[in-house]
């Protein structure tokens, strides 16, 4: 098995990078939601390769073509197929690395796993190509959430030592949370972004990449959703993400930094604000016990740098077990983070709505 | 749903910290697997309460009875049903906490989700003595995995600020893994344990809690194990690990870190060594595209403090919907690491066997 | 796998015939719903076995303990366990059959699947006590769905060749449903019903066994709930049904009768009474593209005769592989069919329940 | 949710009747299966519409085009899209009838399950074309099976009232299986077949349709394969055969007729023949307790008549509430037996190859 999630929502994602298309089946979805093609294209563009010269050069208009689940503009309530041609393939910039591992990438692993019937270029079914399916299933979540009063919004939290500012956890609301998303580069403090994008360009300038920290946050989502152990709303973001390929690590609300500090330090005190149960701080992250307290909802995604680097690495040929020393010529992204900003959006959406798709009454 | 956890292996976990009994069934096991009850009694007894004055005074013997699965000391392949008797409860300590928001519990949380008609006695199905079920169940995946040359072992990497030392990536071994949990304290470094140990002392006697964060290792686990997206062994640890109440973050191999480097520093070398394909350095963490590369698996857990703590703490009484001042009384661990160190081993374990379990061929 | 099933609801079922006990998770429930024991003891005691000379004289008293998921006498949300004691066990019955194959009975494909190792007393998890714990199950979710004003209900449609009347599709009523499980024995003719009992009793003086069909009944589901495709109420109560033990055959509505007609006979008309929309007859059953129409759904299950006999016949001792001749001890009934009637109820409550606990907006 | 399949492999089917196209992706395959594409496309040509007079007129060449999941003529192991252009429709026909119920037919179910929001343009997703992505995936299936040794073959039991020869039971083979799908009409016995095609052709001309049943046989698939209760075989092929339009039955073995009779007669005493346990007879169908016993396979299916007949109907429109005649125009088969034989073909290979990636060890 590989690619497909959901509880109440179903997806299953299917293809390859060089294949003649990639692309996605959404089942579940409420019936007679409006969608709106032209803001699911402008949320697909930001993830879209070829835009500038801080992503890979291969250029795709990574049009969402309709299979089916939309008629006269509204879901259907019956399954979603969205179809993504691959139109930019240089396969042949891979024909000779078939038995050649490139550091970091899933080549080795991938042959153990398929017996060496694996579609080898460009990654195939690994590549990080397959995000721009879960970012148009995750598009049209948005869509659906937006109408519920939820906003989701992402930005660049760091690239390298390089840091952004990070989202109030208390005082977060839609207005911020859209911001990022509407500049070229996302981030909330543009000073710093302009060090970052520096930073970019001087990794592809000497042949590197260099990794990065997303920030997501989430407003307006109604408290008592969720479940605990493994239902909880933490699994079904955590199941998703580390489905996005250089994913490494993930942490919600204080996180990592929780676990160095003391219980009368992290508790967040519970006040009553406007008649709502809130809390004054937002340590928890807005989850508690696997369910939503209505705090905004905040995590971070840590992404390893692109294994792709056209430096020249040590690596072996596992067909004819000898050391190689490999250059890796196609086109890349000198950092992915970018581009992964709408991808991490998309995932929370889609976690977002399949539990509130889950019935409780 | 909440309880409910795995692909090919199944497993259901029930209870509540005060009802009668807590327990979990599991099915899809192999036939046929020796089960030794003592090995899984010592196992569970390392999570077990009312040890040490470090751990909460509760006292429960939690010995796990087997209703069913288990036959001449084998498993039968049909469901392995495990129950643990709740003996030493103190529900009065709840009575009048019905409606009071416990800081950094799901209390509130649980009572939206479930409209008011939740246990609320000792955290009902929220408590951290749900563990005591995972623990049984990953107990029995971890003979199953042995006994196929699989080591699965965890340490405390920190409590608070203070550190132990991590597990080497590359030269990790079953000896090594082995060590931490024969200690009375699971750590690499001893000394670094008699601080952690005097920390938490210190916290129980203010009052007070304290986070940390837990290492766990994995060797002999072949590589070709795995599926790219969301069926990735990451994904499947991840939506087991955040399961136990508490863990707050995740990182495998380098992690967070690996987003502050570059490429050219965190691509680790394919090499020949043994005849077989391994990786000069780890940073990878033994996961490439979701698949075992065959080098050791590692990821660390981050843990909240404690919620509970006695000393005073604002908070609301959310059917009243006033503030009020809570103290809360029962009897709670002052840090919760050191008893979930083999827990995430559980967790570690279940994940492992629902891979092992995939059939590829 | 085996023994798990349920999208919206979770049910987990676990145990074996001569094992310490038998029971049931089931998780996903609405939370605050009432459960009240005594109705609960009462349907369970509908498929008790002991009660009378009909079936096995095996004695038990088949008390449902709540192990978890019911506070102050209503559903918490969490998972609901039940436990069923075995007590009237005589594995010496069963000690030198281990190898020697009961014809019509699992215990060569158990063996093959389970590679010798399964329980095989008393045919271990494959036996018909293990409905007990679905119908515990079923009972739960049966006072859930009455609460919502629906009615299910079974009776004995045909005993070997004697035949029952059969409900009327049309103008089924709650009050028409109710009434076979209110006799000893659960047909809607008492005259039918006598050559029915005389007939079983002829078969276990011949030391023979008979089989029959169970029609079942629902009338106050609303119309408009289901899926087409894979998550049809068809077959979500065929995933269920076929797990009780001797199931052979399912039809819905006019079923294998309907492949005999012509569409002019088939189709229902539509047409309007009281403001809603209903069909004039009935051969659809309540069912149209997997979604109820709003008309009583109706299906008729076929049990083949219970295969354990005790009159000598031929098989092999699959170890030794040689012929044998082999008369079955033990307690059996001659007919399973009377006891069959409230798990077949059990499992359309549950098949029902899982439907209507499936969010669409 | 509605059109996804599969515990081992996973089945998402997704299009409308009236779309830009239909389709399915297919996961968990075992990878480096090479696919034979005339072979796929002969057995998909089985039920294709518009070959003779006896199907809808509708022409389709039901081209299957590949997305993903082959490569260099083999299976990948990663996810198999197939998409098959929908070209000949004539959605006028469909125009008027938004709200017009078609007896028999989804359209007011669907119309409430999904709030009026459902694509009703030829049946949309309740559309029997939906069977087209169902018998690519069960053609694939059948490639791996056939592989392994495992035979599928199914043929036209009965057309109303007319019967063909049924399969015997204990020597059925794989040649005998293989030659109703060679025929253009397909069953056992030809002059059986002539009359069925009169009657079909006498419906068409009276402006009627008819019913049957298909029975399906499969050899070769071995012994102890398959699971108790929810996992069993028949549940398997239960819970997909009745996602097939118009199936309103399903029986095993002897099925219904098992319930008339006596233990004695419907026991099959078990023998060894070829050094291999084997049952004299084959009233267990092949399966007992869920599980293969290495006899053949064995179940019928029972088709209701097509509901899409021209002859004038009463219905109603259940948007203005009132009583309607309608007379249904379209292109519809007077009988979809013939073309729906591939189909329980495709969905009993699907079932098998689900139950063979089940990994036991």
């Amino acid at each position: 098995m590989s690619s497909n999630w959901g509880n109440h929502i179903k997806l299953s994602i299917f293809g390859e990078s060089h294949g003649p298309s990639i692309g996605m089946v959404l089942d579940g979805l409420p019936a007679g939601e409006p969608i709106d093609m032209e803001q699911l294209r402008a949320f697909m563009d930001r993830r879209r390769p070829g835009k500038n010269r801080m992503s890979t050069p291969r250029s795709e208009t990574d049009e969402p073509h309709i299979l089916s689940g939309i008629y006269r503009n509204h879901t259907t309530g019956t399954p979603l197929a969205i179809e993504i041609y691959n139109r930019d393939t240089h396969s042949s910039d891979y024909a000779q690395m078939d038995h050649v591992a490139r550091p970091g990438h899933a080549d080795y692993t991938g042959h153990l796993r398929y017996c060496g019937a694996q579609d080898p270029r460009g990654g195939g079914h690994f590549s990080g190509r397959l995000t721009a399916p879960l970012t148009a299933a995750g598009g049209i979540a948005l869509q659906i959430l937006a109408r519920r009063g939820v906003s989701v919004g992402a930005h660049i939290a760091s690239i390298g030592p390089l840091e952004d500012q990070l989202f109030d956890p208390v005082s977060l609301s839609a207005a911020i949370l859209a911001k990022p998303g509407q500049k070229a580069f996302p981030v909330l403090d543009d000073s710093a972004g302009e060090s970052m994008q520096q930073l970019i360009e001087t990794c592809r300038a000497s042949q590197d990449s260099v990794g990065g920290v997303v920030e997501c946050g989430i407003t307006g989502f109604p408290p008592g959703i969720g479940s605990p152990m493994f239902d909880g709303l933490e699994n079904r973001f955590a199941s998703l993400l580390f489905g996005i390929p250089a994913v490494k690590g993930l942490e919600f609300g204080a996180g990592f930094d929780a676990a160095r500090h003391f219980g009368s330090q992290m508790n967040d005190p519970f006040t009553i604000q406007n008649s709502t149960v809130q809390t004054k701080t937002n340590h928890h992250g807005g989850i508690l016990g696997g369910i939503s307290s209505g705090m905004p909802i905040l995590f971070r995604v840590a992404f390893k740098p692109t294994p792709s680097i056209s430096r020249q690495q040590e690596t072996v040929d596992f067909q004819k077990m000898e050391s190689v020393v490999l250059s890796i010529r196609g086109r890349h992204d000198p950092c992915i983070v970018p581009r992964a900003v709408p991808c991490v959006e998309a995932a929370a959406a889609l976690a977002l709505l399949d539990a509130w798709m889950e019935k409780t009454k």
